[in-house]
């Protein structure tokens, strides 16, 4: 899982990943898709288990992030 | 509809899309274009349905919305 | 109407536009001219009909709106 | 003078022109030069006349303004 | 250790590394990845030793931080 | 010293400038070099003579000003 | 000690720099690196003199400085 910040985005296709945005919210889904600008997709997990992260959005509905609100990506 | 952000966009148009601005404004409305710069074009929805986003305003009119302003698009 | 932002601002060419900034300003005039990066002129409608943005300035001189404050372009 | 923000700046050359700032600042001033990016060269008026525009200040040296600086320019 | 900023990247690899953000929350972490826009890969460390640096978050999971985020990266 | 921008610039090199930052400073001094990002270096004035403009910090040593700060720069 | 801003700062490496920030914090130490974005590589200094410059952070450690954060570097 180590490497260049776009191959740990390729390795977290399919994973449920965490993102946390300039304004403060928290996204939680499964990463769907992303580009070089850091945009992202995610989309709902059935499960719907936000493991401890108390404050995230679970995402429900097919989400795309712009890129650059994006401050972490957690995997 | 997964897959990288523009291909997500492309499979949204025509249908209701919710996008969150920078500012904090909500808009409603069906997905008639957009560009690589995730520059929105959005047109009124004859049905007015905001399917439970109490504070989106749903657009009447042609809207051009600038992609730097964008945080998320949710289809 | 219905296309990429640039087809929507070359389709409104001559036509009145209502344009939001980040500052919280509206602008209010017939489209006289815009570039790639959303770089626009504005001109005074003859008419001066703001059909009801109340908070619109309706332009009088020619007004060249520095693309990167723009949030939405209405027409 | 309508048309292309760059072609209705290169038409404004040698003429009285108000600039907007997003700081709320207003320079009020002959345009003496322009780049691409907006940059602007102001000299001062030998008349001096800001024509109702109160709180503009009207330029006495040559001032460059960096372009990103700039919300309007009105000509 | 001296040498082109993304030359200091390089070398640090593997390391522990202290990133400041904007925001002002600090990372600490092992230094798994990174771009030319400074996006980094941070990852935890088994140790969990933030040497002295009271306020830092002790990475857990692989973390990229967005480049546009940060200030400065202390080795 | 009319002409484009960066024209300005040449033109004034070994010339007293003063430049306005966004952070609301200001910087009095010779300047020394320019680039066409308008990141500038200033130096000293042995006169040291800042002309009326009061709230001006004089500049004593060599001094870069990374040019996306700067508002205006008066020649 | 004139020319370019780049050529400046090729001329500073492995002397003390005093490098001010947009969120007001001031960095000391020895300018090890530089790139074309003005990122900085800051090492400490075995003497640790800021001279006079009261609020300064003397660099420690190998700091890397992401460039637009800079305001003004000053050799």
């Amino acid at each position: 899982m180590s490497g260049r910040p776009l191959d740990v985005l390729e390795a977290s296709l399919d994973a449920l990943v965490t993102v946390h945005l300039k304004d403060g919210t928290i996204y939680h889904g499964v990463l769907a898709g992303y580009d070089q600008h850091m945009n992202l997709v995610l989309e709902g997990d059935d499960v719907g288990d936000v493991h401890g992260e108390l404050d995230a959005t679970a995402v429900q509905d097919t989400t795309i992030i712009r890129g650059d609100n994006v401050v972490t990506i957690t995997t």
